[in-house]
């Protein structure tokens, strides 16, 4: 049987599109984009015609606004490190508890290491941002906001353009990590006050190792890899071009299935979620039922381990993921429920199923057969007391 | 006529069977190598048979010494920044003039922003470094020495396993910049003193968008990217697994054809210099005669400016550079000659021509042929007196 892939927000399958624009990258035009023969300017031309496809699908003024990297966490790295450089006199962060590690782990570092004070803003049961303590943390002294579009384990969506205003009203810098929202949703970041937005190229059917930095024009930027002029003196290192290629034609079709599939992944989800709540007991969906990314479903089962019933379930060949896949096999407990005051513990499993437009409903179905089996058979196996 | 690529030092031609390596990884096992399941588990395999690859290719002792990243520019940066945080009580940096923008700019940076001082040892007219004037910088201050293995200009070679040896003696680390000699030259790191190493996988015919970081056993390493757990902690971000497994098998071929290969390169390199030389009046080879990389030959012409002749060869077919292609089309002069103390201004130019294994004697007759007329050409219609 064909593996069912369920752990869309971990990684994707590069679109048969994206592979074939990428190829002729690799042999035919290798040239390096910043050469000045024609073997190179064929390359210069090829990360040009990327970058405005990214601009589309993301809404940004002009195309010199994105700076492409290798991925979602450079992003991140490369936007709150700066945030801190280019306002030297301001010397906090505001970011949530529910953040990707690519900002929690290096605000962590921070805070540790220089004298950079870090305010968390609490998320409700549903994984919504606390507005009142976000409003009460926005001083002059914060140099850069740092909150996500979409969190990856739960879908939540925050309302990123809000907090954005919210920001610019202090003179802060706002960045969002939206590695998880873009592809995923409308996103027109012309009509937003949002100065930096993160994304990775392996979340919408591109190929792993690129992404990109959004800079809005005027907000000023210090590039956190240095050495050659390349990207504007934004990013220094010989450019990926097959993978520029690939992100800007996976863009295109992000753009163009927009509407259309994220409505039909949409109801594979829904029917999916729909399906586990009515077929096991105990069982609940997390994350904010109102603004909820559409391909996403983490949904929570009482007495038993979430790390289990995936195992088993993959077994079944079903991937899908409990917690995050970025903390490379390690046993830690979901940092984002906990956030959310969901004690994910041995007591509590959750399993985040997360959808692309490759899903199929009998795919659905064949969770929904056999996943009731597996959670029962575990909590029979293993008795935990919900203690 | 097929165009000829004597550009090699810029980037290379993805080779023909790396390329079939990385093609299962973008659709059919496209897993996050840090997923638990069986899609996620093929990736993390890949990855590790790469791993030893590059191991092999440049005898490191343990396949974990070698972190994946994305370039040789971001490998660079992450080393010499280690260095300094590791070392807090160390507050200076040994490095050489004619290093890689992405030394280069990176130390100036930390000059200019950071209580670091930054010794440059000069060069000699061959290149060469000044021995006297190393041993001298080298105090208990030195946080890490960076010098490259071989420059990508000229070709010289540095003697850096005596370098690192020298620098241990104070307790300094000793990083070395070896994106052009990693599969130009053997390299045996377990026999050495160096404790890291950079390398790009698209100069040696991997792909673009991925390189290493050699970082031996027990010395101290803080991460540049900061985020997930991958990398045992020294590079976070999802795994660019076709990237990675295309590097890998780029090492695999160059280890192979080390010999054989790079016999027939240095000759044809020789054939081309040698006809260069009696073709052309008022030329001469730049860099170290005795320690120059096989496939690399900057040739400087009195009285005629080196991006004219590029821009004339190109119009034939002919790739090749003048300075360095890594600051993005500037006409800026090269640092490395000027300090040689070759003056390359407009009245003397300098022209890179650097090979790989796809090159051909018949390439080499062709450049014979059309380069003594470009240079006539240029010095007739554009007398530039030698002042
Ligand atoms: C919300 C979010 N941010 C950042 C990242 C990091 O992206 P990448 O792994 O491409 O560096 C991920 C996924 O891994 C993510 O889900
Ligand atoms: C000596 C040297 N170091 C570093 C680099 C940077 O490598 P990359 O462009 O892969 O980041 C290059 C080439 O561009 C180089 O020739």
């Amino acid at each position: 049987m064909r593996p069912i892939y369920l752990d869309n927000n971990a990684t994707t399958r590069v679109d048969a599109e994206v592979f074939q624009g990428m190829l002729p990258f690799f042999i035919d035009q290798f040239g390096n984009a910043s050469s000045m023969h024609d073997i190179g300017a064929a390359a210069g031309k090829a990360i040009k015609t990327a970058r405005r496809k990214l601009q589309a699908l993301i809404g940004a003024k002009f195309d010199h606004e994105i700076t492409f990297t290798s991925g979602g966490t450079e992003s991140d790295n490369a936007a709150i490190l700066s945030g801190l450089e280019v306002n030297p006199e301001r010397t906090e962060i505001v970011t949530s508890p529910v953040e990707h590690p690519a900002v929690r782990t290096l605000c962590a570092h921070l805070e540790k290491t220089r004298c950079v004070k870090v305010h968390r803003i609490p998320v409700d049961h549903y994984g919504r941002l606390d507005f009142d303590a976000y409003r009460a943390a926005l001083t002059h002294r914060v140099a850069i906001v740092s909150i996500m579009w979409a969190n990856n384990e739960t879908g939540t969506i925050f309302p990123v353009a809000k907090l954005a205003e919210m920001a610019k009203e202090v003179g802060a810098l706002f960045h969002t990590d939206a590695v998880q929202a873009v592809g995923k949703l409308p996103i027109d970041l012309k009509s937003t006050a949002i100065d930096m937005l993160s994304l990775s190229g392996h979340k919408l059917h591109g190929p792993k190792g690129v992404g990109a930095l959004y800079i809005r024009r005027g907000v000023p930027f210090h590039a956190l890899i240095k050495g050659g002029r390349q990207e504007r003196d934004r990013r220094a290192g010989t450019e990926n071009t097959p993978g520029i290629v690939g992100l800007g034609k996976a863009a295109e079709l992000a753009l163009q299935y927009m509407d259309k599939e994220n409505k039909r992944v949409k109801s594979l989800r829904d029917r999916l979620e729909k399906g586990l709540l009515e077929r096991i007991p105990k069982s609940f969906v997390t994350g904010d039922p109102l603004a909820r990314l559409p391909n996403t479903t983490n949904v929570a089962f009482d007495r038993v381990d979430g790390e289990a019933i995936q195992f088993l379930l993959n077994r079944h060949g079903i991937a899908c993921s409990s917690g995050s896949a970025c903390t490379s096999g390690s046993l830690v407990r979901s940092h984002v429920l906990r956030a959310m005051n969901i004690p994910h513990t041995a007591a509590l499993g959750a399993v985040r199923f997360s959808f692309s437009r490759y899903n199929l409903e009998e795919e659905v179905d064949r969770v929904l057969e056999v996943t009731p089996e597996i959670v029962k058979k575990l909590r029979d196996s293993f008795p935990i007391s919900a203690g």
